[in-house]
């Protein structure tokens, strides 16, 4: 849109919107395609996502340009201004949703050739689809400025996390049965955790729609992270 | 400051800077405590490291609110915008790098009491040399608006990935050899994969100072990251 026009405030923020909306399609497609990628050894798919990527870049400068103008031209207050400022922070999120994707689409690339059981990337394959279905949902409860939806999405995080863990536990497992696993492995326990990571923004951006719709933090703490972290050698 | 008290349009510019100062200092404390906790196994400095990042987080929320507030007040252009806007990304980049240390922490937890040989350590413990080393780099130039400074640092990123990719490669290694490394090594490799990160952030700020002070961006590549995310059996 050329800057001599004059717009409404109503069109500038429904431009905001178009374009979170617009991201959000493209990351929902990124990490669908970056674990059929995966599952089915497509190295073509792999790299369609690589390049996806620079389309999220883009469109997240714009939404940064253009929410920092409206505040300057506009001057909004209260759930005006929480709704540009929250318009930032989604993109953000997203983008790096897009980041991960990407970054797992590099590890199928890597790992494409190598032999490995099937059953080992079973566990993953169920994370992302539930953290697709995070995604969508959480896109949606956005593009509805839906608080509901978006605290349904947040308290779901906790499966996402617990799945983790398990596959987690699960990839170190085959590690020690047969150190040939070890390379596959380890590159499949950065993939899943970045899955894990795409499940945590998807909660980061439940909370911005909250701060949006109410004006208020949601209360109470974070549905409980990856404890990983925690996990010896004793635990497993 | 009480909001009733009309302040000059520098002095709210120079609150922005000495709060990104303070989450400097606070970021760079957590990234060494975290290092020297994983070195000594010190557990309880690992902990005082998890605590101190909600200092950060709050900091980044008020760099946030007074940014937006003085956009919407002052209706600033050109540079004091980018000024501004600069101070929302770089905040945001130095909260990260408080999570990646306090993640850092979580993990010098879980492995404090494992046995280990001390060499494995060595590599990790070199690269957070060099990442203090760009953090504190970064954070000057900052300071001081130097886009030479950012430059400098943002080219040396790529030392530091190199440094990842060969702890990278070493960690398998440790693991192949002896199963009974694995967990240890796995946490190691995510731990080093966090300073990596951190490094990047690094890149992030440079970047940012560059078009505070040029209007440009970058002009060139960044420089080549992790390509561990490329490395494969046949590469160790």
């Amino acid at each position: 849109m050329p800057e001599h026009i004059v717009t409404s405030f109503d069109a500038e923020l429904e431009l905001l919107r178009s374009k979170i909306a617009e991201m959000g399609g493209v990351a929902e497609k990124m990490l669908d395609d970056s674990t059929r990628a995966l599952v089915r050894r497509d190295s073509a798919l792999a790299r369609q996502v690589i390049e996806a990527d620079s389309r999220l870049d883009n469109l997240q400068r714009e939404v940064e340009e253009n929410a920092v103008a409206t505040i300057a031209r506009r001057q909004p207050v209260a759930v005006d201004l929480r709704d540009i400022v929250s318009a930032i922070r989604v993109a953000g999120d997203v983008e790096r949703i897009g980041d991960l994707a990407k970054n797992t689409s590099k590890r199928v690339l890597a790992i494409s050739s190598e032999a490995h059981p099937a059953k080992i990337v079973v566990g993953v394959q169920h994370m992302s689809d539930l953290v697709q279905a995070q995604l969508k949902d959480v896109l949606d409860a956005y593009a509805e400025r839906n608080e509901q939806k978006a605290l349904d999405v947040w308290s779901r995080d906790d499966r996402i996390d617990a799945l983790y863990n398990s596959v987690f536990r699960e990839l170190l497992t085959y590690m020690m049965e047969d150190t040939r696993n070890i390379t596959y492995c380890t590159h499949l326990l950065f993939l899943a955790k970045n899955i894990e990571r795409i499940g945590d923004h998807t909660t980061n951006i439940a909370e911005t729609i909250y701060y949006v719709t109410t004006g208020e933090a949601v209360a109470g703490e974070r549905p409980k992270g990856d404890t990983t972290s925690f996990t010896t050698t004793g635990e497993i």
